[in-house]
């Protein structure tokens, strides 16, 4: 049988649209189970996965032969018949006639037993070929997707802010440094600035791309390279700034939820607690999040940003995610807005996941006043050479505007319910790992 | 008039919806033309713009000496009644009833004469309000946008490679090192080596993110930082490849015509030579490419790379762009597959676009077999240790696979009719630019 003159090739996904028809799928050998005269193999080709029986009378003795051997990982092409069968959990699986080896996979390091974490990351290119990796990585790019479609459904123009920078956004440390020629460059931690003027040019603008922070830390919460999503509005107050972020998110964890269902529930999930992610959002202010930690025993003070715990314990009293509004204006970003009415606290919001999943959004309404923004600029010594394009925002047409800034990896931990953000990216960057 | 009561709040593009309605929008003035009694504002939005008309005797006097004093760029909130006129290009304008002036912008430096391009670059921050500037941007979304739609319909998963590397796919010199914590590390010049991993993982797969060269070169066609789209797909051969490629680009070439017409329009670019994007396009293999050229002039022999001129002559000779296939192997990449015919080519092609845009897709099989990978990794002298991993893809369940990189600010720069790369991204990163 000449392979390329059998019917139809296509994918797993697609084969329920080929119902007692011939078919080729081109994979590799996820399982198998043999029951001497009969072998089943689960294949999987990326798009999914599907049991193919190779019946001993029904195929030439070199198929059932070669299907005989095969081992985990092994590459086949597979011919056959679609056919019902309750039994299965697709409603139908694969009646083999033909069976190509592509090729072996001779002990295969990643078997069906547990692995240590270590091992696994150091395997980090095979690991994503399992179901579990595998579905993860499916959800970011629904949420990737679903992001964007909100986005440039609601009037949003895309705008790629510039990875290299000759300064940083919220102060200096935590920079990786490189050498640009003849200057110094600094690799992004925020596109955020370049965004205010993308906004002052666009309109509404998000941005969707890598950004770094070298933090010698190793929680479950850090990545030292990690995707931000941050859109940035003119003419959008902090009000309208925190309407917009539980629109957002909402309509993107519902989008996951009805694209991604079979990986939801492959990774065990409760789908409950995400159909209830719906605006509006419960909101907190800082102050009564103070005395409500206070309360519970915590250790915290008026004026001291929140850790990890803290963050945890104010989100599990919710069902959905919380926003905790107007810190202390000296904990959060120079170029944050002071309340009118109280100087002494910004126009901001960190919204918090539950479950214990902490910050994933943190936004503010932006200083837009000249005079103020560059006395900040003096207060926080701010290089005025690398800076001046930031002012001119201030001093050519400046408008009231918002933005905000989401996690990609941490909201995917959230939604897919990781213990850890490490899963959440396809080749995760970790302090001391930077292999494979 | 208390500014939040006013009827609707929208934005230019969507005033058409609101005919003979009263409506506010918040802007920023581009233009003004005055005749003493009455002064025609243009405001721009982001969204879109549009002619506001200001008559002395149908405003409070506060309003007509605001609007008289109003320079570019100062930013506005207008409220009026929208109005048919069939003078305007829009076919309607904004009949102004009242109009706030939210700020000033004195000595705007960006004026409607002609600037330099240095001056326009350290300017760069302003000139994306420009109405030449803010329509590439749009283009250049929608580019980005066609993309994910036509991978993401066609049953590709997005994958987000590292950025932070231990190695280079290509060569070793034109890199970016950082000092990450103990170890070396290096900006990423492809994403590909990782997405041939996800693509024996996910089937096909694309990447869409930022990738470096620290090349000191200063050419219309180079950035230092630009954006690449890497699709890879497990199965696929090389004639698969060139396939998917024609489709692919037709497709977004299509929908940014569809999307972006006004744009387009606006940059003046002929959308005859646009619309005959179509597949299949025009092949010609290195051998006949090489002996073309020499045929008219050029200098080149066969085992040389073509350099811009040879390419944009080649192109030109065709309507829409041209694969250039089977080039030398020893000129291409070490991944390349050989032809198993003729070794001394690979089974690769360069995309060309035509009116001298040069490569925008450089694409290839890869070699899948063990043996013949393992002997260019000692050929290339490429460090074992960082490049195990990539190995293993041989080594377990190897399959024929395929892929591409394309381009985006060349792409972009093509679709516009642009001059030089460089306003094809918001910020561009240039040989000793950095700022803004």
């Amino acid at each position: 049988m000449n392979p390329a003159e059998y019917p139809i090739t296509t994918t797993i996904a697609q084969v329920h649209n080929y119902m007692d028809q011939n078919i080729r799928i081109q994979g590799w050998l996820y399982s198998k189970r043999s029951s001497g005269k009969i072998h089943f193999l689960q294949i999987r080709d990326g798009s999914g996965s599907i049991q193919c029986v190779v019946v001993r009378s029904e195929v030439p003795p070199e198929v059932f032969a070669v299907s005989e051997v095969l081992s985990q990982e092994s590459a086949v092409i597979v011919e056959g018949l679609v056919r019902r069968d309750t039994r299965s959990s697709l409603g139908y699986e694969l009646s083999v006639q033909n069976l190509i080896h592509v090729s072996t996979a001779p002990d295969y390091p990643i078997t069906h037993k547990e692995h240590g974490i270590d091992f696994l990351l150091d395997h980090r290119h095979l690991w994503i070929r399992t179901p579990r990796q595998r579905a993860i990585l499916k959800i970011r790019a629904e949420v990737l997707r679903a992001m964007s479609d909100y986005l440039d459904g609601n009037g949003f123009t895309r705008v790629d802010p510039p990875i290299l920078t000759p300064t940083a956004a919220e102060g200096t440390t935590e920079l990786f440094h490189i050498q640009y020629f003849d200057q110094e460059a600094y690799l992004t931690q925020s596109g955020q600035m370049y965004m205010e003027a993308a906004a002052m040019a666009m309109g509404k603008v998000y941005s969707m791309g890598p950004t770094f922070r070298a933090e010698r830390s190793k929680t479950r919460r850090h990545l030292i390279e990690f995707w931000m999503i941050e859109p940035e509005m003119a003419y959008f107050t902090h009000e309208d700034n925190l309407k917009l972020q539980e629109s957002f998110l909402s309509a993107v964890v519902q989008q996951v939820l009805n694209h991604c269902q079979p990986e939801l529930e492959l990774l065990g999930r409760d789908l409950t607690r995400l159909r209830a992610v719906q605006p509006p959002f419960p909101r907190m202010s800082y102050d009564d999040a103070v005395v409500w930690l206070q309360n519970q025993g915590h250790e915290i003070q008026w004026g001291e940003d929140f850790g990890a715990p803290d963050e945890s314990e104010l989100a599990n009293q919710f069902d959905r995610p919380v926003f905790i509004e107007r810190y202390p204006t000296k904990v959060k970003a120079f170029y944050m807005q002071p309340d009118p009415k109280r100087p002494e606290v910004a126009l901001c919001a960190d919204l918090l996941a539950p479950e214990g999943y902490g910050e994933i959004v943190g936004g503010s309404e932006r200083i837009h006043d000249y005079t103020l923004m560059k006395e900040r600029f003096i207060e926080h010594k701010l290089p005025n050479e690398d800076y001046a394009w930031y002012l001119d925002l201030r001093k050519y047409g400046s408008v009231p505007h918002s933005g905000f800034g989401i996690g990609l990896e941490r909201t995917v931990a959230w939604i897919c319910g990781l213990e850890h953000v490490r899963e959440a990216a396809a080749f995760p960057r970790l302090l001391y790992r930077l292999y494979p």
